[in-house]
């Protein structure tokens, strides 16, 4: 058996607080050696819940402890791609959650950084792990269903986030559906070529008093042909609720909500199931020890991560096309939008 | 084309009225030529509505009127093996509504008389043509699930019966599990050679005193190993309830109910989706027709219909000797509760 | 109980037969005196096989039989407003299949007639009177689910039409998802604005031949600010595919496909249900018989039916709005494609 | 923040290893200090794996630790009701693993050691944590459905044990079906008077070699009233199925299994679900966590944990009552086969 990966945890938050307890708890072939926030207390907490030797403020000394193999960033969307390229001059592998950036030159300069340092890099988007959009794609991607034509995405969220959050999120395109736009790319196989969004503000005026909207949908033209849509909502009363359909020429593949159980209770007004689940760390517990999995094994195997930098680049520029599109209401290519290394 | 089956329907109750609709409007290759009711008042309203030439008191018009080919008989259970006997020896091809009766001699000399006079006959198990069971029949007659080892049937009327009517029906297993003693023998290919039963009074405690049992769970034995579970209620206050399972060496089959509507409603409570039917009528509409369907077709080929006088016999055996096992506490071998021509 | 309404048919293909079948079988207050079709025998084998009195070739002897309270056109769409302006003249109430016509001056000269002549006028937009389509409408209207969000449609028919028929169709936008656009309005209780479609040729090239897509997407945004987003296709190998979801502030409702049976079989590789239906005539059997139904239902009460020549225009107009959209890449309002009497 | 319990593991095989890595790595206020196993090496294994500090062959060595508070029993079946009693002598609380033993008596002085001791005793039937098995008896207990009045419960594993099992396992009663009776109890919220079995040898003549069958059902009769029908099979090719279903006066509740995936592939043949879990560690990973952390939150609290010795007791009562009803084709009343502290 090799040594486990020795990795350090940037940001002591939600995200990064559920990344150390997996990696410590679940995961095999890897040791959290450090965590490191900015609210030292926090790194402090996190550290002594899950027994990781250190905690510290400055991101800068786990990234030069050369104990240290490989980092994962969990700390604020504005830092990512400066992080990126510290972590590269350092030759750290990284795991960075989503996005990369909200600006492309930003993401561009990390990517490169991380080009040229050849470290291993794997960009968040969890949602590739769940075990259903992770058949989905395997049995697309094997030809179960023939020639993908059609793709329909739904994705709302239980209730809104606060506005102040809306305001640096970078909107509903770029913080919400860029989930979908990676799994889009991820079940389909294939490069969106352009977009069409419309989008209104009917859950939350304070978001539209923000710039945002909170209820959208976006129509996806493929290079291959096939045609998408997808619909965000900010507020599903019912629970968090991400459901996947591809429609092919010899058959189609849903992806349904999983429930917490499988309760059926009928009286004279029905039937009545479960609710789904309302809290993502809840949905998509089991996605997230398989994300870090199989970023650890990567770095074991030494080969390239299946979610790459150009993976996480990618929705990016088709968020900011998207709300190009909806800025003024015209259909908007991603070439218009985004040129470079990408 | 041949010259359209000529009917004559007996009892123009709530069931001969549905044959007669059905076979005024929707079966191929039949005319309804009279029907007959000891109220004759009932017998020409039916007539009236579905335009049926002739409308009588005395079913013995219909057996002696060289115009008809075929009765239907839908008159009370008491009067069935009669009829039989007398469309038997008047040469007339019979359906009968389930049971034929509920003592087995009376049975025997029906089956007897039409065994002797050469005439079709069909008994009244609808639920043998409802789409579910019947594919449920065809996929493991195929041998789509190998062999079967298991059966579950679980039957549930939405309200009770009147007392008076359970005091005349032959109690739950004569009136109601028949169905299912029935439907056993039909998707599993195979004969019940022991029972056990266990009842209560769960629901309506006129129906103890009438001397019946509203709730009961049946233990089958088949001749072939295989053992069957069967369980029925009174009372569903969600609906009309039948549902089968079939347990076997390569696979498993379900049949679920039908619902009105596939509308699912989701709030913060759960999903909801519609209740069952409420009636049985509506709930096997289309059984129905395909029953009456395959017994004209059967008589337009010259061919023995599919729910033979034996088919009709059996489960009536198992009845009682379920009836025997409630009595008694004891399993009881149907070898021990008849003999005969069976 | 009123005398009958009398009917004449005209139109003896798929469609008439249907509606005459109907009619004379199951629906109450109705019966059909007569059948036109330019192919004078199939009007007269309609007739024989449902005992119409009466078949002609020329649909003015309907529409000038004073025995003749109302007609049901269902003759080829290009002599749809033309029948109805003729009817009008005659006093005849009308139900009409849908589409009136592919171009709106036709449509608005066949409303004005009927509107001048007051007679009773009904559009077969037969998917309203679907069970789940229409307690979907009805949860909707009652307040079940708060104010609609986010419309999704999706329809795939299991198999392409020749590409003749293509020729004279409409297109996609105005013989396939014009149903969708009724459905819409239906289910929203909303007016649709503006149009956004995206179309391919993924099925069949002949289709595109044509000048058609096989494959489309559109986006809707209606008056109140909800979102709606429709795809077609031309092809679903699995069966006939109507589903609707509506999201609305204090839920959703989902309408799925029903099925021809209930049956599940499992196996080691997994749960298996039946196929969808692969025949609209299957798949609507009832919800042709409850149009019809409400039809005469209004005629008899003299109330105006529930689905209106504006309801059978509008549609057609969001099938230019698409269809303009689709030719120039450009989102189109509603507004700039027609205006008039509406 | 108490200081953890600190937990002394007695049995380093399948059961033991996964109470090991759960009391490890996801149970709150819980320490390992030690693991016994008569085979040292396996003992070592596992304290390597889950860096618990102590390994030993000897259970002695754990139950005379004072540093330890409880033990978890999770050795052989026929060491259970001795290691209670020790366990008991020196004042350690114990979770132990079902069943306490297959004979009574031996039950009977466990139980009453660990009485006269005063510790508290968990037994351990995973099952009632499961998340649906729960929900369901929190939704009867509260009333949502009435009074129960029949249950429905059916097990079958994906394939036999190999048959030197059967022979020392107690048979299918004792070591399969003992689940159900437990989940009986559960649910219903009543005891089981009386019961009346059936079985087969269908699957493995090697099991039915062995004196035990591989296929039963068995007739529950509930002191209040209610009705209840187990099966259970040791084969089902679909894989690890566990269903139960309470009918009752108000309503009625099913769980059904939960699955891996949500996915659902149409083609022309039909829908495919993912099939069933195949393995009952995989089915019932959170409720084994949830059972760990009832017990170690009872022990911290000082109150008795919530299936208690009587509830380990009862249902191996029931399978043998349920085997000598086989043995005899007779119902057999629980009276008849047990008395004493119970």
């Amino acid at each position: 058996m090799n040594e486990p990966v020795r990795i350090g945890i940037i940001g002591a938050g939600r995200i990064g607080r559920l990344h150390a307890e997996n990696l410590v708890r679940r995961i095999r072939g890897a040791t959290v050696a450090a965590i490191a926030d900015v609210v030292l207390e926090a790194a402090q907490d996190c550290a002594a819940a899950f027994s990781i030797p250190g905690a510290v403020a400055d991101p800068r000394a786990l990234l030069e402890d050369r104990e240290i193999d490989a980092v994962f960033i969990c700390s604020s969307t504005d830092t990512h791609a400066t992080l990126i390229e510290e972590a590269a001059t350092c030759g750290k592998h990284v795991f960075c959650e989503k996005p990369i950036a909200l600006d492309l030159p930003a993401i561009d300069r990390a990517l490169g950084a991380a080009a040229r340092a050849g470290i291993l890099l794997q960009i968040g988007f969890n949602r590739r792990f769940d075990a259903g959009f992770r058949r989905a794609h395997d049995l697309i991607a094997a030809g179960a269903i023939g020639r993908p034509e059609v793709l329909r995405i739904t994705s709302r969220d239980p209730a809104p986030p606060p506005s102040e959050y809306v305001k640096v999120s970078g909107g509903i395109f770029l913080d919400m559906m860029i989930h979908d736009f990676d799994m889009a790319r991820f079940v389909m196989g294939d490069e969106v070529e352009e977009v069409f969004a419309v989008g209104a503000v009917l859950v939350d005026p304070a978001i539209g008093a923000a710039g945002d909207v909170d209820t959208a949908a976006v129509t996806l033209r493929f290079a291959g042909g096939a045609i998408g849509v997808i619909d965000n909502s900010r507020r599903a009363v019912y629970g968090y609720d991400q459901r996947l359909e591809v429609h092919a020429s010899k058959g189609r593949i849903l992806v349904e909500n999983p429930k917490p159980d499988q309760v059926l209770r009928a009286d004279a007004a029905g039937d009545h199931g479960a609710p789904l689940y309302r809290f993502f760390l809840d949905r998509y517990t089991e996605a997230y020890v398989a994300e870090a999995q199989t970023f650890i094994d990567a770095l074991v195997a030494g080969r390239e991560p299946p979610v790459t930098g150009h993976d996480g680049r990618t929705p990016v520029v088709i968020g900011h096309a998207a709300r190009l599109s909806l800025e003024t209401g015209r259909p908007v290519r991603l070439a218009d939008v985004a040129s470079g290394p990408g």
